[in-house]
């Protein structure tokens, strides 16, 4: 890796992306392999006045050794403090900085899937409340390490392939602009642009055809369509997702229905992944879902709690990002949903949904992304006339 | 490393030294260069039946980023969930295990020590309150690391370095016995044995002398002397430290007095070493420090709190352990520690003094260890009526 480009990363996650404040403290999580992102990220928080940097660390090979061996009735089991924290960083209004990558591909592999899907650990439940409170100032940046590496090329050698991954990290985060604060503010205006005309038209649905997929997603009334940035509820202004090419919204959990065919891999946040992912909804529930891998532990997700078989996000990427471009799975969710349009299951955001209806945004413990998007794609606006508008055909906007 | 000793320190760790039981939360304590440890203590944890493993990670590289450029009045700061964590860990009667062993020495080099003093992480406070209390069954064992196999054998090649460090961890661990568990009973009853008829002595103070040293220790009516084994509130034998060739009290805070010097060099949590220590006591406190390293840092230290620069422990440890033979000095607190007789400035032990004298000992927010024993080391013990009795002589018990 390029010493300039782990600082220039660095300082775009504690600058541009979580808007680090004096006096704020900031959690970031790490995980093997990423400790060198960590420190370059203390490093550039406590120069910007943070009072104290958190690490949080996770280390897959101890998830294994739990799925492995712990005892049957312990794997849903989370120690107060894990939540008590989390909620402790909203109360205490802390900056949080997370990096995506998956740190060892496969290390679940031969275990019980069942037993892999109970124990959903990093996430907490107390972050979608965090997150929906809009307490803190976050942002995820894609950290390359050695076998993420090895796993989107590996074709390559080893070192070829680590060099391939940060030339493409570092181009599809800016790194590689003049400025990259300012770029970064040019493609936030134009996303913003795309969402303030979405919201103004108030579709009453989204339907989505394209190879394999055939549905059709409800809005809720009031809803608004978000692009780049958040802001907290004290007003800091952050970048949720570094890279971010989308513009996104909480659909009505009730109304999707038809079939939807994933145009990509996902993976899970202990590195599971999910391939040719079909999905069918009914009255907004998954009744029924294949995959080629992985599918009892996704299985076992959905079935978790109420909400985690409804959607809880839908978001449009037009083919103006950067990612879409290099025409490669990253297997990380952060930067292939910011290729292509994508839904979720799971938490949805109250705040994308001002107003009577934010009570009916979508509850779970859970919230995977799943991407759906190619340039074979179209999306159309259905109005509550029942007029149909075009939304995005071959990845450019219509409206 | 050798893969079966891996396997067998963990084990050790596990079984007799935290004694983890079915059912408990386990925190391991991991900093970079541990994980390895830290995984393999996890796979014995589960399956001696934990509940959890609780990971907590500390980068002493985040820690220079912390005392290189953290804003001056945030330095002491501590987040609310860290004690938090650490009573939760009290309340719920969770297993602990923690690794010695120097991560990343020199890591603090070229920084102001005044700075560096102040920040007492990975310590905190709550610790003393649950070491106190009793509630948990824990233990720290040595983790052999490249960095510190280069700190002990700087002559050597780094991978030689490394399986030497390796080899003499493991025969101070009685790894290297057909059962190690036997091994530590029989050297635990020895020392039981010792502190038994130190404790029947009741002492009215120790007298050390040596070379630089001239040092009496007043002993609080009641005292009692530990060895080996604890005993958690609810009867959960463990054995805090692996290696434990020492038998311990705490001494009187207010009666120490004479000059005192280190017979090895003192490591700081942080890997900070302190070379050539001499403190003067009046009437129980430090009165006048100095060192050829780290002099500063130290001053700073003890003057943190009243207690911190008064005697919270007293430990003689006789040459029949495994590690004063190797004559190696380990730049770690654990293993030089019980090579020789030490004093630790900070903190004591209630429960080294039942009855009523409990609440006179010395009471802080530090407790560091520093080592005096040597083969010219000779302690003598007082008596309230003025008689003096030789107890170690040559590193040979008298009693």
């Amino acid at each position: 890796m390029e010493n300039g480009n782990v600082r220039r990363l660095a300082e775009l996650a504690v600058g541009v992306g979580a808007n680090v404040q004096q006096g704020q403290i900031v959690t970031v999580t790490c995980e093997p392999g990423k400790e060198y992102l960590t420190r370059a990220v203390a490093e550039a928080a406590y120069q910007a006045g943070a009072r104290f940097v958190d690490v949080q660390w996770y280390d897959p090979w101890v998830k294994r050794a739990r799925i492995a061996y712990a005892p049957e009735d312990s794997l849903e089991f989370v120690p107060s403090w894990y939540g008590e924290r989390m909620l402790a960083l909203g109360d205490q209004r802390a900056a949080r900085i997370a990096f995506s990558g998956p740190a060892a591909p496969g290390v679940l592999d031969g275990l019980d899937a069942v037993r892999a899907g109970r124990d959903r650990l990093p996430s907490v439940k107390e972050s979608s409340q965090v997150l929906g409170e809009r307490t803190t100032n976050w942002t995820i940046v894609p950290c390359p390490s050695a076998p993420w590496a090895g796993l989107v090329h590996p074709d390559l050698e080893p070192a070829a392939a680590l060099e391939r991954l940060w030339e493409q990290i570092a181009h599809v985060c800016r790194l590689d602009e003049p400025d990259p604060v300012a770029a970064w503010t040019a493609r936030r205006e134009q996303l913003e642009g795309a969402a303030a005309r979405l919201t103004e038209r108030s579709f009453d649905a989204l339907h989505y055809q394209g190879p394999g997929t055939d549905l059709e997603v409800g809005l809720l009334p009031g809803h608004r369509w978000i692009a780049g940035g958040l802001e907290t509820v004290d007003g800091i202004a952050h970048m949720a997702n570094l890279p971010t090419e989308e513009v996104f919204t909480s659909p009505d959990p009730e109304r999707t229905s038809g079939t939807v065919a994933a145009s990509k891999p996902l993976v899970l946040l202990d590195g599971t992944v999910v391939r040719d992912l079909v999905m069918r909804f009914e009255a907004g529930r998954v009744v029924s879902l294949t995959s080629s891998t992985a599918q009892e532990t996704l299985r076992t997700i959905i079935e978790s709690d109420e909400g985690a078989a409804r959607l809880g996000e839908a978001a449009l990427v037009d083919d103006g990002g950067r990612i879409g471009a290099l025409d490669t799975v990253f297997y990380d969710t952060l930067l292939d949903e910011n290729a292509a349009s994508h839904l979720a299951i799971g938490v949805g955001f109250p705040f994308a949904v001002p107003g009577e209806a934010a009570g009916r945004v979508n509850e779970s413990e859970i919230h995977i992304d799943f991407m759906i998007g190619s340039a074979e794609l179209d999306v159309t606006g259905v109005t509550s006339a029942g007029e149909r508008v075009p939304v995005l055909v071959g990845g450019q906007w219509q409206i």
